[in-house]
């Protein structure tokens, strides 16, 4: 633990990443890190810092994306090409446990600074890399982005409308799934790290994390030679599992099998559709999803989802509205499991922001969290301790 | 490692996993963490097994659900009700690192197997739980589903289409996110037992996660006041960064900035564009999008998505076909990077599947897979393992 750790309690305390991290993919793998109480320092270039410094939108000039993405991190501004900053940098790597990036494969490499060149000088050194297409095969040096691994990676052949045009997802999974299975792979070198001794490299491509959440699609590709294409809100094999019509919007009913369709039946009122032959089965239910629709609705019009949730809630049925992001952010339950928390940044005030996941017993889960830094804010800091670790070693 | 290892090479090595997850979200999880060498035997009820294993599409009366999410899992049928299984039961807990368990929350407690009562028990194990609400808060005792977790978690109405119907984000991604973050709090309290001694509980709400991949749209919310909806195929803030239509179909271009938009429209032959004021900088190109597409689209349809590909990628400009499923899975860069894997069942031949994406360096990333395991198909092994442990201990 050469620097010190990070004042976030959490599990990952007493590891120090350096974060050459741009925008979302590896940024939001190195927040869901400095959550778990890792120390992360971002290395930005001194002339725009982290490219979503500028993406909007705006408040007081500081960009909320930007501040939500960031928080708990520290920052210092080097220009990987000059011979200072490279010294610099290279000060922090020797008391660093893990490198991560997210350049186009090729590019660190030119820089010398790959991990073929680093890991004999830093054999700890876990180098982890968050690109769009990995640091290999033919893609390598092309930029992603994420709606073009959206594309390219077949989710968005998966959702929509039949029929309808192209939709993609309505947050940023090629980037943010990036992100997750970047942060298993470090989490897990880690791990490895303590009984062996030696650094990795961790390799994640955008564009494979899109392929691995393929999963069920995949296998019914396989297995039937269809392609599956879109459903609307409809589960493909499970019926009804959808989202359906009441008097005043919408709401999802997912009653997976036999016994929650009895039930159903029931709590609507129609105890002709669970002894109805096209519907007494999933696969029948599934064949015949169209022809249930109707009938469901037919009854489920006659109330609104409120009326309809409190029915189902009591008997037992899986049951749900469509929450907007303010339905979200105001629902009893995710505000008691402290999915909502902020940072209160000197400049704009109080920024809310979500939560961390990963609830873990014997660390607080706090509501607060460290404002994002402004650009090369913790320079001084960063140096002192590098003076006096050096100076003690 | 009282057990004997995974036979796949990887980083958690000599981690055993005791799984009594069901369907998706759990199995997800340690689908990836089996892909990284740890040992994951599932422990399934006598009588179904996990209820993927009755999810179709069925090949040879299998399902490749179940086959794709278990390859690499071995197998014990156990009821955790009755007094023989439960000695069973406890017997491979000793020999565990991990328990994974995706019931409501409560569930665990009434069979005598909540942490509370195991961690004295076994203290250096790692109790981890992927539950549709978590294991507090007022939902904890509901069942969730996918599409449940999508629809209360805001990501439902931000997909699709202004003004149109609820559309679900075609893969599972509820299940699969709780799935991602389940394994990164496993392998960090995996890490941080290491020097502590201690095991934890992990405790991740499906519900909770979709908060947490709202990122950009919370920030524009508490940001501007507005509720975010549905975009369709556009970013909110990124322009160009959209589905446009060509001669044959569609085509995402992502030109993410000024630079890129001037290669843009050199590239289309469209030099007007750049100079335009309605389309100089981000925030212009963002207000005035519907303009923006009209004008890409009178020279985008001029010629197919593959013509405009190659221009495109000559040019440097981020673009993408949509890809379908059968498109991804002979994509070559898809390939290449080995994420068409297969198992090799006894009973049904080769099934397809996604391979790893979490690539490391210094452990081999293999393209075949252990098959599915049948319902206790490990059973006699198990006992003779625990039998040899037991003995020498």
């Amino acid at each position: 633990m050469p620097l010190k750790p990070s004042t976030v309690a959490g599990p990952l305390n007493g590891v120090t990443v350096i974060d050459l991290t741009r925008v979302l993919a590896g940024p939001y793998c190195t927040m869901v890190l400095a959550d778990l109480g890792a120390r992360v320092i971002k290395v930005e270039h001194p002339d725009t810092g982290d490219d979503s410094r500028h993406i909007g939108p705006f408040i007081k000039g500081k960009s909320a994306y930007f501040m939500s993405i960031n928080r708990n991190k520290e920052s210092i501004a080097l220009d990987l090409k000059a011979a200072p900053d490279r010294a610099l940098f290279e000060r922090l790597l020797a008391q660093a446990d893990v490198l991560i990036e997210n350049y186009r494969g090729g590019t660190m490499e030119k820089l010398g600074y790959g991990f073929e060149a680093l890991a004999p000088r830093y054999p700890r050194l876990i180098y982890a890399a968050a690109s769009g297409f990995g640091h290999s095969g033919p893609y390598m040096k092309r930029a992603a982005y994420d709606m073009v691994v959206q594309g390219m990676g077949g989710v968005m052949s998966l959702t929509g409308h039949p029929g309808g045009p192209p939709t993609r997802v309505g947050t940023s999974v090629g980037d943010i799934t990036a992100g997750l299975f970047t942060a298993i792979g470090i989490a897990s070198a880690l791990f490895e790290r303590q009984h062996s001794g030696q650094g990795r490299k961790v390799d994640v491509g955008m564009l494979d994390c899109q392929v691995a959440i393929l999963e069920n699609a995949i296998a019914r590709f396989t297995a039937t030679g269809e392609i599956p294409g879109p459903l609307g809100a409809r589960h493909p094999s499970i019926t009804p599992f959808e989202a359906y019509e009441t008097a005043d919007g919408w709401i999802i009913i997912a009653a997976g099998n036999d016994s929650l369709f009895r039930s159903l039946g029931r709590a609507l009122g129609r105890p002709d559709l669970p002894a109805d032959p096209r519907f007494d089965s999933n696969p029948n239910r599934t064949q015949n999803h169209d022809a249930l629709k109707v009938e469901m609705e037919k009854s489920l019009k006659t109330a609104g989802t409120e009326h309809w949730l409190g029915i189902l809630e009591a008997a037992g049925v899986p049951a749900a509205r469509i929450n907007n992001v303010a339905q979200v952010l105001s629902d009893p339950h995710v505000l008691s499991r402290n999915m909502v928390c902020h940072a209160d940044d000197p400049d704009v005030g109080r920024v809310t922001m979500a939560g961390n996941p990963i609830k873990l017993s014997g660390f607080a889960d706090p509501e607060s969290r460290h404002p994002a830094p402004a650009l090369d804010e913790h320079r001084q800091r960063l140096l002192d301790e590098l003076h006096a670790v050096e100076s003690s070693a």
